[in-house]
């Protein structure tokens, strides 16, 4: 199930078994200069059937797109055993419903994915990384449009820290700020075609937010060594998960709102909690949310959840961004879903796996067997 | 029907009611410095609920992406009535199947589309334009994954045009070549943030195909009105068909062999017809095949349907890149597709659809009630 089966060169399509390794597919194609549109931390031991399955989305979204928008075919396997064939690799195809997309994103619930064909753009030539000190929300988000503005079809990242988040980090990993402590820091990452032009937009970026007062400090980075140093500082955050007690979770929120959710919970925890704290995705409007306690207790737990749900759900967010619904989330299905949505969702189950014997007790809260 | 109701200039989401025009929405966005991902002839006319329900496709697909890439959210009324809210304007969202894209071109068959939530890009802030002479496909192929590599984020439209389809738009509505007669002539296009950035990585393209003797004769353009007149050679090709006899099919086929349907057709055709020609989104895969016949009879229909479909079958094709189904091809449903796949739309049209009310008798050719 791990082999690569086809690769276009010319129309930059690959079509792999689903127990590929996502780091695998990207290193088939590097020779012919083009990568998988797909990056996440987990890339050298996930499979593409699973990023497929739980419709991963990673850390360049915002600049390749989705998995509904890349996947261009998939083969399926259904609960009767029947080999569902939308193995297409063409990027317009117009003959009827577009079945495939029911099945990004089920967590294998309604069938299990065999094969996938992926559209692959070019690989970057060129990545640059910008690290920059804020003082408040505001000049965050004026600074992402600016970013979307100015860097536009190059800007590959743009990841958001928080103080806190910064001090957990220090405390826990003994990672720092290289350009001083500040209220907020941005990473901001391009990924183009040619590196005279992308450094030549950065730098003029950079300038313009410090002039403008958007940020109060920033460093760049070109050369790879320095860039991978700069990603460390964001990658490194959730290792300090396992030297303390940190409730984490993973919400989509409106850009307006995106670090209200954290002030708002830090109220609430009180004293029950050593620190609260949001890192994320900004670029996508995901926000890792994390409180940071003494003890993990009942006591705790429940008062977390699932106020911190509700509180997402009245800002219009999602109670999982990247995550999915799983074990941990499938008592939440009729909490984040309206009634007529879980109704269909219900009757897509019946339809395709009415045994109930595709990945039982994930998504669903209810048993079907 | 016709309402923008809310523009999150932040995150560059848009929604809106089911009839807004398209080139309405995009003006709404201009302001904002944003666009709509989705561009085709007939902006001026088509409401964004049909682009979602057709899966529209356009000029720029290769560049912004496909619908179920773009669209966040919908509001869909089923059959009974009950309205299904998927309207989020969330980038990320796994808390449950992706329903939005069952209705993403189902042609209305599946439930009425009544909002769109759309996420927008930045607007381009130069547009550049490069028309080129080639000798033989082979060449046309190397051209377009030089363009990929070196234009890379700024290529936004790859078209290509046979001599023949030249010939019959001199002919019909007196366009010629600017650059002199050859066997293929390419469109490629730009849009990019940077003006003179932009315009660099296209002239440096351009001298590199002209050295390596990819392209024959080339010519490029940055001003708006000299971009224009260039585009206007591309989309006045079907103008001609007002004027003419001409069976039009909109294919989609693996790169290698996208040409070789139009030669394989002129020679099936021989003296039936007056001439077989090609041109298209070659950067989609997306060719339209055009035959011209002396007058239209049910020999020569006969002739060509269903030959071309079991040609476009055998290459792996698609016998419907963009248009759908719709009245013209619902008898082809299950010559398209596998059976499987046919059984499983019939089961989510009885499912959603069980009186078979939603715009009967397409993509369909059975009717329900």
């Amino acid at each position: 199930m791990n082999e690569i089966i086809d690769l276009d060169e010319n129309s930059g399509v690959i079509i792999c078994q689903a127990g590929c390794v996502l780091e695998n597919i990207d290193k088939k194609l590097e020779g012919s200069g083009l990568m998988v549109p797909l990056d996440l931390g987990a890339k050298g031991s996930c499979h593409i059937g699973g990023n497929v399955a739980t419709n991963a989305g990673g850390l360049r979204l915002l600049r390749y797109g989705n998995l509904h928008g890349n996947v261009l075919g998939l083969e399926v396997v259904k609960a009767n055993g029947e080999v569902i064939d939308c193995l297409s690799t063409l990027k317009k195809d117009n003959t009827g419903f577009h079945l495939k997309h029911l099945f990004i994103g089920s967590e294998g619930t309604l069938g299990f994915i065999t094969k996938v064909s992926l559209q692959c753009p070019p690989r970057a030539r060129s990545i640059n990384v910008a690290f920059l000190g804020l003082q408040n929300f505001d000049k965050v988000l004026k600074t992402f449009r600016k970013a979307k503005e100015d860097l536009c079809e190059i800007l590959s990242a743009f990841e958001v820290i928080d103080s806190t988040s910064m001090e957990f980090a220090k405390e826990t990993v003994g990672i720092t700020s290289p350009i001083g402590d500040y209220p907020y820091y941005l990473l901001i990452e391009t990924s183009g075609s040619n590196p005279e032009h992308d450094a030549d937009k950065l730098y003029k970026f950079l300038d313009l937010v410090l002039v403008k007062h958007l940020a109060l400090n920033g460093t760049l980075a070109t050369e790879p060594a320095k860039v991978n140093a700069i990603w460390a500082i964001r990658e490194k955050i959730p290792e300090g998960f396992k030297h303390s007690s940190v409730l984490c979770y993973d919400f989509s929120l409106p850009l307006s709102k995106y670090f209200d959710l954290v002030e708002d919970m830090r109220n609430h925890m009180g004293s029950l909690a050593k620190k609260v704290f949001g890192f994320g995705h900004l670029g996508d409007g995901n926000l890792h949310l994390q409180i940071e306690v003494n003890e993990m207790s009942k006591e705790v737990r429940d008062h977390v959840e699932p106020n911190v749900f509700e509180r997402v759900k009245q800002m219009n967010g999602s109670i999982s961004a990247e995550h999915g619904m799983g074990f941990l989330k499938a008592n939440y299905l009729s909490f984040a879903n309206p009634p007529s949505k879980v109704e269909m969702m219900r009757n897509l189950k019946s339809m395709l796996d009415p045994k109930g014997i595709l990945n039982p007790y994930k998504v669903f809260p209810w048993t079907y067997s």
